[in-house]
């Protein structure tokens, strides 16, 4: 509710279409900052300001790298941001680091992802939002190309968690519908892949539903 | 010359110890970054802008992601950034790419290192400048534990050229104390190192002594 909340809000304050340049001065010279490597923490750091003028509590991960970004009461928030000129590129999570961390924290399942899309100018910088969402993992990932979901894969290696194009009508593959979806799919992802397989051979399947429903009273 | 002078001037105008704040405003709410992944982006935008004003002439790289940075004539420069209160951590290169790199540019080995080293005060936020250093290659790498130079290692694979902490009195290995030293050792791990191996069977270390002569004039 309160994610929702947060999502209601920045709408009803349209942020759609708002804009803003980074600025840095030293010596004197102001400069605005182009590197749009940036984009995404200045704006998580702007979100926290924003939580704080709206009187919306929060608190932030005891572990600045940890996962989440944010809790909102016991919600678990993700900030995420990406470049509208090109597809969604963020990591959703490290695969193997995600998948042993549901074993413990099965509420990450319902965490929410809180994403951003922006536009830069080319000539005056302007930073400005062109969509938001708000979106369960499930949601914002899906099968591809080799595996039952997307990764970042370099030389043969899963790394990251990567998202689809879930605002698009046309994708090559079929989205997930649901949560169980999601988990199920990870779970041929860990059978597969040699360096998880100790999970599958470990029930991490069984181990994941039982846990979700410990928690939650539902299955997944 | 031009990257002496750049370094020149930077500390004639009193840059160590000079601060300034990272801003971004958007729907009305102001808020100063406290992030500081974006410091060394923020610093480069910066110092391109401190080049303008100082009609310091400098070209970028046709491609923004790869080396080096900025050309001042022809003289190549890099900007790198680090905490203060940390080691210093970024790449200097990725390994096998320097490598295979310095076969078709070995002009490589005289680029600059224009390196900042910053403090961000935590109640403020204020990021101020702590020192700046003007290096060549060798004189910011050096040996480390299981390599002849230090690498990002991650699981048995080497990554990127990490620094040693050269502007330390006590360090535990003995520095480079030239150009050639460093090759050598570059030219140790490419034979070690398995992926790199092939570099050492086509005579990787001979080629480089002999473009950097074809180039300049002299030896490594």
């Amino acid at each position: 509710m309160l994610a929702e909340k947060l999502f209601e809000q920045l709408n009803n304050d349209n942020i759609i279409n708002a804009g803003g340049t980074i600025k840095f001065e030293l010596l004197g010279i102001k400069t605005t900052i182009k590197t749009k490597s940036v984009v995404g923490d200045v704006i998580q750091d702007w979100l926290t300001e924003y939580m704080k003028k709206n009187a919306i509590e929060f608190k932030f991960s005891e572990h600045s790298q940890k996962f989440p970004d944010f809790f909102l009461g016991n919600e678990l928030l993700e900030v995420k941001c990406f470049d509208v000129k090109k597809s969604p590129n963020f990591d959703i999570a490290n695969f193997e680091s995600y998948c042993g961390s549901l074993l413990k924290s099965p509420e990450r399942l319902d965490s929410y992802y809180l994403i951003f899309s922006y536009e830069m100018n080319d000539v005056d910088h302007t930073v400005y939002i062109r969509n938001i969402w708000l979106k369960k993992v499930w949601e914002i990932s899906g099968p591809s190309d080799g595996w039952p979901i997307k990764f970042q894969v370099k030389k043969g290696m899963i790394y990251n968690i990567r998202p689809n194009t879930w605002y698009s009508e046309r994708t090559k593959y079929k989205k997930f519908t649901s949560r169980k979806e999601f988990v199920y799919a990870l779970a041929e992802c860990i059978k597969r892949y040699p360096a998880t397989n100790h999970l599958h051979k470990a029930n991490w399947l069984k181990e994941v539903e039982l846990g979700y429903q410990r928690l939650t009273g539902n299955d997944l």
